[in-house]
């Protein structure tokens, strides 16, 4: 049975301050829920999960005090669930502490986004640094909150790997004079000119506005996916997946 | 000033059945109507605009009957949009006849689509098409309908070039066996070892189940993204990006 207060608890995680100073975050589902589970960088704080889930998942929830595991129907996981079909388990993860998230920029490709704002598009794109084996995602201060629960769901579960980071991006870039910036602009040189790399950045901006002056200007290479058609851009996500696949 | 009537008409889009039997739909927004109004394919019914962009789009709108066209203030548009923040304006437009957008598929390169659902994988798609000069998008008829708004949105004004029909897959297939059938499986050719292509369809699954056996069966040619991480899949219209964007 749910307290009171612990319902409050789980819907005020919905708001990016109350996430900020309890560092923690809500994560929904059986899929999305056992990658966090299974991971080293996350710890559960509370799990609600249905009597069913609970009695085959033994495993999965070995670690977690029995005191923090709620066993719920489904008419009050309605009352905790964000999602329009509430799916079986949700649970409070605190987050990966920010000191563990440290980036380091050389011998490695990393994904840099300057102001994404679409929580669908910034999960869409951690889900495909998890796929092509990047494990860093460095956002703007104004990109959307990666524990926005929208973008939780959206990275199935591949948030649990990647590490994402929040800083100043200029100020970041010119700390690695050596490390070449791969900027998406739509005049740049052709993404299929372009030879595979083993160390960079590749920049994604905004779909409307773009890559900040500021950032655009610390690029060592512009580039381009061709465009054969009439459509104005791509969608972020979908021109990230693009580059990193020609890139990787 | 709008009739309650013609509110209600357009309120009534957002069925599906109600989309078909008046074979017409709704756009909003400035940049998304425009491309619209633009279009051959495409005759506008009703638009309801805000003053300001009446007074400078005379052009756009001249093949409109006068009759037809509403000066609204933000209450009414909030009473007929269907997006969380109206903006400036919404038309009804007849849907491209289903007679004018029929296919073929020799020398030329067709995306095919089976069962997808989720109305922003569906837009994006739409524009990735748009984007690579790839002029159809052929459904399977358990795919989300087009017309629907979300995807009319997320298509970013696309829908108003690329031709979207639906029809029964397989059937299709047959009909062209000279055709080449490039499918978006797990375990795949890779993507890169594959050559680009002048004519051909490029078919992709629903993400969760993939493609379904007696299309997959048809294709001659099974591709894969190569993963390097452990994400378990890539959503859907990310894929389509990053095979078109090899294979055009």
């Amino acid at each position: 049975m749910l307290s009171k207060n612990i319902i409050k608890y789980i819907q005020s995680l919905s708001h990016k301050k109350l996430r900020e100073s309890e560092h923690a975050f809500v994560a929904e589902g059986p899929k999305v829920v056992a990658e966090f589970l299974q991971s080293e960088n996350y710890r559960c704080k509370i799990l609600c999960a249905s009597r069913e889930w609970l009695s085959v998942h033994h495993l999965l929830t070995k670690d977690i005090s029995k005191d923090n595991i709620y066993a719920v129907d489904e008419v009050s996981l309605k009352k905790i669930s964000r999602l329009t079909t509430p799916n079986e388990l949700l649970a409070v993860f605190e987050e990966w502490p920010v000191s563990q998230r440290m980036v380091k920029l050389e011998n490695t490709i990393s994904l840099m986004l300057d102001d994404i704002r679409d929580p669908g598009n910034m999960g869409t794109i951690i889900r495909i640094a998890d796929w092509f084996g990047i494990g860093q995602v460095i956002c703007s201060e104004n990109c959307v909150d990666c524990y926005n629960s929208k973008v939780v769901q959206a990275t199935m579960g591949s948030l649990a790997r990647v590490r994402v980071t929040y800083t100043d991006l200029v100020a970041l870039i010119d700390r690695y004079p050596g490390v070449n910036v791969y900027a998406a602009t739509l005049s740049g040189t052709p993404l299929e000119t372009i030879n595979k790399i083993r160390e960079g950045i590749i920049l994604i901006g905004n779909e409307s506005s773009g890559i900040n002056k500021d950032l655009q200007a610390r690029a060592t290479q512009q580039i381009t996916i061709p465009k054969y058609g009439k459509a104005e851009s791509l969608n972020a996500a979908v021109a990230a997946g693009i580059i990193v696949a020609h890139l990787k």
